[in-house]
């Protein structure tokens, strides 16, 4: 006998395919939908619908945007920038970027990074594209704002490889104690990283 | 400017009406569906949308059944001993104890606990049909599962003064230490009830 009716465990198993929902989280969720107001869930369904259909990426930094524009709103707006891009991972890491305010230039959107062990290569990267958006010339420096991480420093070193010989200047996010943080917490490597980028006072 | 593309901003704040789901996790469960294969966010779209409209409560326990069943099948099954009823909270409060496998009676789904403060008399739950389906006879023992809870332990207590007339046995699930866990980390209140409660060995 199965303990819960097909709607339900459907629901549960759908939301499972997530990162970082568990089984109980599931549950949680399915439990909850069922109880509240059917426009909670609908709301859901049909934003999940959309999705995928109403956006794309922009042609240029190939960021996501909405697929009836042409480019995305930061490439298309001629205020911003267009001798400084800010190369990320994914284009929620524009998302975060943008909300600091503090940079003015344009991005490019690497969607990923290298990593052998997953079988991600360069190809499979929109690394090329870059490359040739660089040699359009125009551009001044690269930040290379990839993750902190191993991978992210192997792909950062890659791009290096690949842009220096077309004379930009090439830039990487400081590494170092996050603000509002505790020494006695950091990791080793932080803390060397934060050693080794000492600045004076 | 709107930083994000209506279809994605859409998702991150349907995800947020969730519980537990907060600006960061609604953000990165939707960057996650978009890089996704487009079946999982379809797949989940189609189980929310089918939530509400194939299942119902089984008119008998008010568990959550398919809307094409008359009773549920706990309710329906004639192997279950028709003689002992275990009243929960919430139908996932079923799905728990029918994890066990230890329980072999029927349930009876309040749908929430007594809470004033909320405005939540006997008359919001499944109370007054639970003093039915015991008056219809048949029925020897009623075990009260609510949660360990004030509101839980609040809403027992209602029950016993509407049931014991009835002549019926009133059960309510052990208080104790958790198995597995340790007295140095058990709560005062779980300490007294445990002491209590004592067994002999």
């Amino acid at each position: 006998m199965p303990l819960l009716p097909e709607p339900i465990s459907d629901l549960i198993h759908a939301f499972q395919r997530l990162p970082g929902i568990g089984p109980k989280t599931a549950a949680r969720l399915a439990f909850y939908l069922l109880r509240a107001d059917s426009d909670i869930p609908e709301q859901l369904a049909q934003a999940l619908l959309q999705l995928k259909s109403a956006t794309s990426l922009c042609p240029q930094c190939f960021n996501i945007t909405l697929s009836s524009r042409e480019l995305c709103e930061i490439c298309a707006d001629p205020r911003r920038d267009a001798d400084s891009l800010c190369v990320v991972e994914d284009p929620l890491d524009v998302l975060v970027l943008e909300q600091t305010g503090a940079f003015q230039g344009r991005y490019h959107v690497l969607h990923g990074v290298l990593s052998p062990v997953e079988g991600i290569g360069p190809d499979k990267l929109k690394i090329q594209p870059l490359v040739e958006r660089v040699r359009g010339g125009g551009i001044r420096e690269v930040i290379i704002a990839t993750n902190p991480s191993m991978e992210g420093d192997a792909t950062a070193g890659y791009l290096r490889q690949q842009l220096a010989p077309l004379g930009v200047r090439l830039t990487r996010l400081a590494r170092g104690l996050p603000v509002g943080s505790d020494l006695e917490y950091a990791d080793q490597n932080t803390l060397l990283r934060a050693l080794a980028g000492r600045q004076e006072l």
